[in-house]
């Protein structure tokens, strides 16, 4: 069985990312999948300052030890000034080439207006520098405060079934490349 | 006479980007313009909640003052796996639009290994998203545990030449670029 | 008097590239410059061998001085798979530091499906690596097939008014950046 | 048995990045792979006009076959202006989804000066676009002119080793994600 982390990188009350990350991950479950999601706004994290140990922050320890038992990783963030939010690119500061080294990860962008790929293609790249694979498949939710009924769920038929091919790949993917041998960091 | 505000997105005690932002300060200075540096290990300061208001966090608004009383943001980074620092991202997510448009931006980053463009890179679209002009000039500082003197002067001489023009492209496009009618925000 | 040259990379008949270089060429002269238009479907351009001479083709040369005594360059590019077109990029490949350092350029995508900006950040990062300054202000005009009236004109009134300060923003500020001393490159 | 097919982008007699190429190719083969080297000096190319069809260049069609039967492809740049030379775009752009979907990549750069990963950002933004994997493992080589030994291989320790561990990646992925049900595509 794939075990996945799921992690959304909004503090709002009424996050639409949160609620995105809740959507994909009932759907990755389907799949048969065992999926934990890590909520910011009830872990207590420091910003990042560059070092190892946060001895008055026990919750660094607990995101690190999730995110390494994990097979893979669903990463969502709202795009905050065409990027990654600052508390989600902060979490991943905190973690590094340990944790993420050979592991799948899938990406999610949440906006307020029309759909982009920036924050999608900035998380890419981040996640290429600390090792980690990323599924081709993303999605980009635009106009999210129209985006979900009350249920939470995604309304728009097409981007469902994009969530819907996002966490059949994750899925199929992390277990084909779960288990590769750790490789040397490349920068 | 050019205002200038400089912030560095390192919280770790003798941080080489607040070397590097202290050491670019003073040669700004010297060619006539007003520098402030707002220090974050100094500041308090929340994780952006995407809202506006920080009430048991009065240094936002003391942030928020200071860039928009100045002309031009220096933003030096580390590059933590290949991006902006979390720290510094967030610094941002606290602004936007308000405080940078039509505001002149030089991007400097610092590296523990070899130097690369990402950072400086990503630092470019959020800019331009908030709608910033960036001067052609940046500097990634490569293998900084190395790159800095005891009294925290770069010592590589052509990196030293770079922060020079640097300073003079910031303070001689910002006396042109500044009073630019605001524009429109176009995505 | 400003002179400002426009390029779009795309060789298509009835090219929605070419039409949106027209539309913003026309409000761009509106304003008092004077703008060349080189349509690189009437030049004859190799592809470039990273040398600099190319005696068989005298259209480089000509391509190249038009570009060297501009103050300000538009550059269209139809999104080519998430990016700048090769045809655009190999123009661009064919000039370099010696034409574009210090010049103001505007740039702008077309789409055949939704809006992105994935091609105008990989040309702002392009014209920073060859010293050039891009105005703030882009627009990326999506699902392309349906945005232009018969006489080639945009549709769309919230496009039309970025266009307009697209125009004024590269005018206005190609005269206050022009003349800057060029600037020794900066990696 | 893996197949792979390589490209590289640039047409200077004497290309570092075909060296390049021709080097990282033994290794894949040394592996187990069969490797097809496309070497684009031969090929005769049109630019893209954005069509399908082009009769008067039947190594459009060469070109495509040969990339629609491999399971994975090796694309070297020259790092041009800080992006992929217009000339593999331009490859790139005359094949699409229908060729690269689903299939895996490894992408290498190859600069005159200090290494950097632009076009190697730019590239991989590019294959996910087409709806490719690539494999995390990447190479920039810096300072080309000194970097090879008379035979074409390379000279420095660290890179050498790096090209081995993106062989062995290419070839062990290549065979783990092969035969991925092509996916549809997602924007």
């Amino acid at each position: 069985m794939v075990k996945i982390v799921g992690l959304a990188g909004s503090l709002r009350p009424g996050s639409y990312s949160q609620m995105a990350l809740a959507d994909v991950a009932s759907r990755v479950e389907a799949l048969g999948a065992e999926v934990e999601i890590l909520d910011l706004r009830s872990l207590r994290l420091p910003f990042c300052d560059g070092g190892d140990a946060y001895p008055d922050y026990p919750d660094v320890e607990r995101l690190k030890q999730a995110v390494l038992n994990a097979d893979g990783i669903i990463l969502v963030t709202p795009e905050y000034h065409g990027s990654i939010s600052g508390v989600l690119k902060n979490t991943l500061d905190l973690m590094g080439f340990e944790e993420f080294s050979g592991k799948v990860t899938g990406l999610i962008s949440v906006l307020g207006g029309q759909s982009n790929s920036n924050a999608l293609n900035d998380m890419r790249t981040i996640m290429r520098w600390i090792h980690a694979w990323t599924i081709p498949e993303q999605v980009a939710i635009g106009q999210a405060w129209k985006a979900f009924d009350e249920t939470g769920r995604l309304i728009d038929e097409s981007l469902s079934e994009r969530l819907n091919a996002f966490a059949q790949s994750l899925v199929d993917n992390t277990q084909k490349l779960r288990g590769s041998a750790k490789q040397v960091a490349v920068a």
